[in-house]
Parts: structure tokens; C-alpha cells; sequence
């Protein structure tokens, strides 16, 4: 066609590879019919509750199918505040939180909401899949920070300064996906040191915040002077098997959120006020229903080690948090993108390679651990057994 | 504080009045226990269809509440295209189709794929409020373009291109809101002309297609050569009482789609499966749904209309469609901003003023139709009226 699309989007995502190919064979090759074991996708083995969805068909049929309240709902928005004061110590009301179409549409006006045309904005890599397209997606320029596999995948601060000149922003994730970092103190305190000494936006991306198997979730908006800078993404996706509902939000300061209202007026105009009911429902069950959730990964994280403990070519990334396990596959001297294509013809086991997540991921593959027990330890086996026959 | 939010939040909307201040007053009155007919926001005063809820229910129970295909499930598009092309005559199918979070997300969208930082975007004034604020959300430049009241708020070519050196998009609004025009083919053939001699998009917002009172909705995509330069964006917010579930789409031609979900899985990452699903068996019970959750507006607007009919102080614009009738005011000698709030604190009515909608509106007051009939009789009477006791 003549007329031309914008520049922001056609190059939203660069062109060529973009690491999904095993998962896009490992679907046509099930679809065929053929064993295939996917650990691919970060999802749940599970689905919403049924008190969850009784509680939404409640709602809806009481009558909130209207317009729902654009910030979100008084209810929601008091719910998650008391929930993030209660966990972080940060003094935090409803006048803190934009409620957002999930986690993804947060990290969006988060990144909206501090770059302007242009402007460098700083992630960790490896890193979620969306974080470079999203920086694009509102024209600004995504500049990669390595978390190296050595450092335990926990970015530093030297290496966030030498990259910081000029950037309006610092997107991270704790616990991490891919890699199941679960950020220490001293690694936050360093992040926090080094957005202070550049001025920089924090956004921080928390939705495996209830998936912790070591140590503790710390939220550096708790840190000294960071509440001012930090924007915490949060969801209801992970925490309460909600992926499909869309439904999170933004934790920051009431001036942001106020420009965050504005612009959600003109993106989504809100989210659906019988889905914000099923989570405040969903939300007052309280932590066990937090730790059922999240129970399945947390088993499945023991198997994994058990397995990983008796043989000695591959070697697990720390799995501290997240439904994955980050495996470093270098001793079978393949890549990560070789390793998880051959898995897949010859294991039938379909895993992301390391290096679909950014460069840090190179020489590794992420395990997600979504599918249940006895498979995901048949499949492990195999994995391992794969690597120990590829190394000779 | 010190670090700066971007600048295209902060301008997002402009300072100083936004025309609410009638919408809260009336709201703050209607809390404190005063007598205060509402009627300013364009929702319908009955709720979703208990048997859509149904089908939402049965969908999510039946475990489709995972991550649903960004671009929308293979079932909701297919739905979308077929009813598009049956009521067009335009071929359309999936592939021409994005399911969005609500019109408002489609329309967000669509300027999003169009319009670099700076680019001038073209709409119509009178607007829906969103409008100015959806292009400068993506960093354009929003360009009004009047439609006159002696005109029946029809466009034409001229004035559009007076105002389209240099532009990328054209954004218009048929059946109309704040209006109630509905654009009559000529009027959609100068757009057309004036599109191809300036190489405009055209973003079509046509989500009142299912209110019209007089004449024919006719889409802009299906003229000549029209097709490939237009995204239309459709909702089922109105046609089907469904505000609250944010749930519409994008209608264009496949590049510009799939560009559209890659934009999609960097801001919303699709929308809920089952809510899809409560759209699709919408969408199935054919014409004679849409026709029952238009016909209270079609009665109020001949309840409008025989009242309007006995008295000469106020006018009509021709209410041709949506759930609007805008008033010409002027001879009371108020501006439509007078006019509103001393119609709120003299007859306890709450509408909002014309030139709330832009410079295109004044002199005018916009009643939505949204009260139960008899209500919405003794509102119109009082306004009418009022109108005359100004006039003396």
C-alpha cells in the first residue's frame, strides 16, 4: 500500500528469528498428534477456581456490566493497596493504584508514562519476552543490562551506571522470568543506588510475587526514597490462576497514577467491573489461596532438583521464584536455540531456549513447570538424559 | 519531584475545563439525596442480557479462562468478519479482524499504527471526548475539523481538505456521538475523496451502528478503493448493552492487522476467552437482540420529537442515530455551558453542554436518552420548558 503504517509500529518487534520457533513446532507436532510434552509456556496446569468465577457471575448478574470506574473500582483498588501496604511496609491507599488490564497493559503505561520519543530506557536481559516491543511501543529505545548466569542472574550495579547516561528508566523483574532469580537485598539496594545516582524511573515487574521457593520477595519500593520513583506492575494472572481474566495493575505515586488514569481513559477505558469483583473475591481468600496456587511449582521445583542433583552436565540457574527452572546446558556444547530444537526431535520435549529471552540467556533454556508431576519428571528425565547421551 | 513524567502524558489532556464539571455537580447533587435527572453519559439504563451473562458463565466454567489468542479467539473473529461482510458486502475475514479490549483500545490502536510522534491526525468536531486525547496518546497532533449545525453536522470535502496538508489519518464517527448524525452517502464519498487526493487513513468509528433511526449506516469501507485505507472500529458496548466487558474490534486490511497484534501483545495481550465467547452467542442471536437494546431509544427519541414539535425556542439537530439528541439552544441567548448548569440548578436536569464535544458543539446541549421513557418525557418537557422561560 502507498500510504504508510508509523514507524513505531512496523518496528514494534525486529524482524527474523524470534525464538518461539520450537514453540510453534512443538504446537504443529501436537496438533499432529505426536507425543509432545510442552514446557514452554508460562501458564498454569490449572484453571480459575470455581469460587473465583461464582463470585464474577455474581457480580455480572447483580449488574455490573456497566462502565466500571476508569482508575478501577473503589473495592479493587482498596483491596490491593492494603495488600501491598500489608506486604511491603509502604504506606499506600487506593489513590496509589491504577487498576490495569492485566500485567502486560501495565507495564505499558508505566513505560508511557516515563518515556517520551526517543528516550533510552533500561532493562535487564535475559529478560520477559514483550519488554524491548513494549519500550518501542511507545518510541522510546530499549537498552539491554546483563544479568550474568555467574552473578546467579542478579543484575549489578556497575553494569546499570555504565549503561544509565541519558535513560529515563529501569524496567526490572523479581522474581524473574526466565531465570528465577528472586533479587537480593544487596542487588536491590545496588538497583536502587544506581536509579538514584541517574535519576531513573524504577519499573518493577512483580507478578511472581506469591512464587518465591527461597529466601523472601522484596519489593524495592520499599527501600528508602524509592517510593517517589518506583512503579510496580502487579497482576492477579499468576498469583490466582487469572491469566486469561486481564486484570492487574500499577502501584505508584498519586501523581503518576493520576496521568495513569488519564491515559487509561484513552486505552482501555477501564476494565471489567464483574472481573475486579472476582478478584477483590479472589484476593480476600488470603494467602493459602495464594500458596495453592502456587503449591503445583513449588513441587515440581524439588523434582526437578532431585533430578538435576544425581547427574552432572547440566546445572540449574538458583530457581528461586517463578514456575520455571533457567538450566544451563553448555557442557553438552550445544546452544541453547540447538539444544532445545533437538530436544524436541528427538526427546519430544519442547523448552524456550535461553537465548529467545536476550543474550544473558545464551548457552541455557527455561523449564516451565506447567504440566503435571509425573509428566514433568518424565520429562526432566528425559531432558537430562538427552543432555548426559549429547555430551558422550 | 525531580525525574519527569513524558511529556506526551502530561499533555495527554489539556488544563483548564473539560466540560464535566455539569457531569460532577450533577453526580455530587444526586449523592447529597437532590432530585437530579442524569442524563450525560451514553449508557443504556439496562444491563447486560441475563443469557449472554449465561453463556459467559458457561464459558469460564468450562475452563476458558487461560490466556486467550491475542488477536481474539478464531470464533469471535470469524463472527465479526461474517457480520461485516454480510452487512457491507465487503469480503472480510479473520485475518482482517483484531478483537480488542473495547472500541475505545481499537480506536487507540488504530491511530497508534498510523501516526508517528508529530504526525497530524484529522478528526470531526464535534467528538467524542476521547478523541484529541487518543491522538496526542500516541504522540500526533490533533487536528479539529468543524462540522456545522447548518449543515445537520455533516462533513464536507472541503473543509476536510483545508485542514489535510500534510496529515496522515482522518478520524470520523458515523452514527455520531455527540450529534446524532448518521453521514449520508454523499457526505462518506467526499471523505472518501478527500482521503485519496491527501493518501489519508481513515479511521471509522461505528460502534452506534446499531442506532439508526433514519436512513441507512453506511460504512465507509465499502466504497470504491476504500477497503485498504480504512480501520474501522466496532464495539459490542452499545449494540448489545455490554459496556462494562470491553470487547470490540478493529476491522483492516491484513497488514495493518497483523501488525495491530503485535502492538496487541505489547499492550492488553488479548482479551478475556470467555468474555469472547459471551460475544459470540451475542452476536448469534442475530438482528431482533440489537433491535430490542435500540428500541427504548428509539422511542425516547419520538417522545423528543413530539415535544420538540410544540414548541419554536429550541431545535433539533436530526437526530438521525445513537442515543443522543443535540439541541440548538441559541435562542434562549445561554451558551450551552449556561444553559447546562442552569438547567441543573433551576429544573434539577443534567446534560451536557455542546462545546464539552469542541468549538463544533456550542451553542448546544447534548441529552442522552438514557432514563426510562417516562422520565426522559418529564426531563425533555422541563428542559423545553426552561428553555422558554430564558427566552421570555
Amino acid at each position: 500500500m502507498t500510504r504508510t503504517l508509523s514507524n513505531r509500529i512496523t518496528t514494534l518487534t525486529p524482524g527474523g528469528s524470534d525464538g518461539w520457533e520450537v514453540f510453534y513446532r512443538a504446537r504443529q507436532m501436537a496438533e499432529a498428534g505426536e507425543d509432545v510434552i510442552e514446557l514452554t509456556i508460562g501458564e498454569h496446569d490449572i484453571r480459575t477456581a470455581p469460587d473465583i468465577l461464582s463470585a464474577m457471575h455474581d457480580a455480572a448478574r447483580g449488574g455490573h456490566t456497566g462502565y466500571a470506574a476508569v482508575p478501577g473500582t473503589t473495592a479493587l483498588r482498596d483491596t490491593v493497596a492494603a495488600r501491598i501496604a500489608d506486604r511491603t511496609g509502604v504506606p499506600t491507599t487506593r489513590d496509589n493504584i491504577l487498576v490495569t488490564a492485566g500485567g502486560q497493559a501495565g507495564l505499558f503505561a508505566a513505560q508511557h508514562a516515563v518515556c517520551d520519543e526517543g528516550d533510552r530506557a533500561l532493562f535487564i536481559d535475559p529478560y520477559y519476552t514483550t519488554y524491548p516491543g513494549t519500550i518501542r511501543g511507545v518510541g522510546a529505545l530499549p537498552v539491554p543490562v546483563l544479568a550474568r548466569p555467574e552473578q546467579g542472574f542478579q543484575p549489578n550495579r556497575a553494569d546499570i551506571e555504565a549503561a544509565a547516561h541519558g535513560a529515563k528508566s529501569l524496567l526490572i523483574n523479581t522474581p524473574n522470568n526466565p531465570t528465577g532469580a528472586v533479587y537480593s537485598r544487596a542487588t536491590l539496594e545496588g538497583i536502587a543506588a544506581a536509579c538514584a545516582a541517574h535519576d531513573l524511573w524504577l519499573i518493577s515487574d512483580e507478578v511472581y510475587d506469591t512464587q518465591v521457593w527461597e529466601g523472601d520477595h522484596l519489593s524495592p519500593r520499599a527501600l528508602p526514597d524509592m517510593a517517589d520513583r518506583t512503579l510496580v506492575v502487579g497482576s492477579m494472572s499468576k498469583s490466582h490462576a487469572m491469566t486469561g481474566s486481564r486484570v492487574g495493575w500499577v502501584c505508584g505515586p498519586e501523581e503518576v497514577i493520576d496521568h495513569l488514569l488519564n491515559l487509561a481513559t484513552h486505552t482501555t477505558y477501564g476494565v471489567p467491573g464483574y472481573i475486579q469483583d472476582a478478584a477483590v473475591f479472589a484476593l480476600n481468600q488470603g494467602v493459602a489461596a495464594e500458596e495453592k496456587v502456587a503449591a503445583p511449582f513449588r513441587r515440581r521445583r524439588a523434582i526437578a532438583h532431585d533430578l538435576l542433583a544425581r547427574q552432572n552436565t547440566v546445572r540449574a540457574a538458583p530457581a528461586q521464584g517463578a514456575m520455571y527452572v533457567m538450566l544451563d546446558i553448555r557442557a553438552t556444547g550445544l546452544s541453547g536455540s540447538e539444544f532445545a530444537h533437538r530436544l524436541l526431535d528427538e526427546a519430544g520435549i519442547a523448552v524456550m531456549p535461553g537465548d529467545s529471552f536476550g543474550a544473558g540467556g545464551a548457552g541455557h533454556v527455561r523449564v516451565a513447570m506447567t504440566v503435571e508431576d509425573a509428566a514433568f519428571e518424565a520429562a526432566m528425565t528425559r531432558l537430562l538424559d538427552f543432555a548426559a547421551t549429547v555430551r558422550g
